[in-house]
């Protein structure tokens, strides 16, 4: 699967992930009222709604985009129906050939992250029997609890040719409380960074290992450092648009042959037509603004990687 | 809630929580095959045949401990059906008055974390309507974002009376790799545990804050000092059984007032009936072996406990 990110990738000419993080207020009005009107001011009804604006998104931007990235306490916070709504999105992403990253940061130990990989990446056994539970392409997952957390998601990854991206350096203001933290000289996010280089040395695809890396667009001084400790690690970048990255702050992230990085954005993209600069789109044509704001977005990436080889 | 637990923790005389991860190979043949009969050897027969085998041990343990701990995994792992049936043993247990620590490890920034604390914890606004989505009255959430991630929880904590246990010292074998780094001095599970203490100092029950921890029974000598540098925390300490920790283990997570801890155990009660002590029970009485091991893990903790007051 990161062989087949890389090729659309190049495709695309886009190192970008649509992050599908569909708040109520995000929604315009006419896709709330219609599903309202079919389920009621229910759970259902809002799984329905955020299904439907998802849908529209997706229509408008599959062709541009190697990837999309559902965040899935947006829809866990609805119960089931959003998780419903969860699964659907996944599949119907899928049926336009988008690579799945499904951001759940999840992690836990032994047989119960096992459970976690096999469900968002695996299949389950059930008798004779095998399913997918969510059936994502990568999923991200939390450090905290060591390789015991990491390698049940490294074999399932294996086994399906999927991949994970581990949380290194993450791009809220808060990340350093424990990230930054000095440890035997170094900060934590570059022990972190060392071990995913680790992890990942034992399961390369082409050019790139299964194991990719979080690293937030706000701190590209350490991008910078962390890309030079993580050769063949992909590097998922959240924190462009809305929580203040830029294109110049991206360059770090990526390797010379302008690979190596992924950058998502969420609301800039997906609630674009709610911004001054794409208000004249209208609510109606919400899709038309998000795709209007991939295209934006892939100019300024391209502006900034090739202002760094004329430097 | 933290009121709610102590209480019952004091009248049930065992500060003991029985993990609910049913794995399907602990699930006796004969609920499986009720299962299978009925939904086939589908995800949601697998969803039916775990909660069956969760009723019948929540029924015969449920006036023994104050408190449940379904593991999330282990039920997300099947899909939607798996997660009906993760919020069906929460209703079920929630009837008979335990208290439900769901044990999902989220974690996330911002308006994500807001969302998983309102999924789990709290309710979810859809129009002019207000929802629960699966209503556990504690969630572990996972550290490593700082204090963005972690007070999103607190606030919805504060609003419904309920409670977070953090990750702290995971009972793991390679809980060391980054949690034991030394940073400044200090290990960084004790950075951590200074601020579980700072987090909770703001949401205070009677006696203990709303904000605990999670301290493996498999670390007693981190377990000691962390007790000191959290004194207001209670403690859910994992570990105990299956993972090798025992009663002696356990005495310095409790306070000297006897309370301050709750010892979870999963496998070693809820497939009691497949280990040697407890085999003559046999599969049919399953739940009757798994009464019988938490008779004897309070038994367990109590000597132990008691034996602490002797020295």
């Amino acid at each position: 699967m990161i062989n087949k990110l890389v090729d659309k990738i190049k495709k695309t000419e886009a190192p970008i992930v649509v992050g599908l993080d569909p708040m109520m207020k995000f929604v315009p009005e006419h896709i709330k009222e219609a599903a309202f009107k079919e389920y009621g001011e229910t759970l259902k009804g809002a799984g329905e709604a955020i299904f439907e604006y998802n849908k529209g998104i997706i229509d408008s931007i599959y062709d541009l985009v190697p990837a999309v990235k559902p965040q899935i306490a947006m829809y866990e916070q609805f119960g089931i129906e959003g998780l419903i709504a969860f699964k659907k999105t996944c599949e119907y992403a899928k049926s336009k050939d988008l690579v799945i990253i499904g951001d759940v940061k999840r992690g836990d130990i032994g047989s119960t992250s096992e459970a976690y990989a096999v469900g968002h990446l695996g299949k389950v056994k059930v008798g004779s029997k095998e399913y997918y539970g969510f059936d994502e392409d990568f999923a991200t997952v939390n450090p905290y609890l060591g390789s015991d957390g990491i390698n049940p998601f490294i074999n399932v990854c294996k086994e399906e040719k999927k991949g994970i991206f581990v949380l290194v350096k993450t791009s809220n203001p808060s990340s350093g409380e424990f990230q930054d933290k000095v440890c035997d000289g170094r900060p934590m996010y570059e022990i972190v960074g060392e071990m995913v280089d680790k992890w990942g040395s034992d399961c390369m695809g082409d050019s790139y290992s299964y194991v990719g890396a979080v690293v937030g667009a706000t701190y590209p001084e350490m991008g910078k450092v962390l890309r030079k400790l993580m050769p063949k690690t992909y590097i998922l970048v959240p924190g462009y648009g809305a929580q203040g990255g830029k294109g110049k702050d991206l360059v770090h992230f990526f390797n010379e042959d302008g690979l190596g990085a992924i950058v998502n954005s969420s609301r800039g993209i997906i609630a674009a037509y709610q911004q001054e600069q794409y208000a004249k789109f209208g609510a109606l044509n919400y899709a038309d603004a998000s795709r209007q704001a991939v295209l934006d977005m892939r100019e300024d990436i391209k502006g900034a990687l090739l202002g760094r080889k004329d430097n």
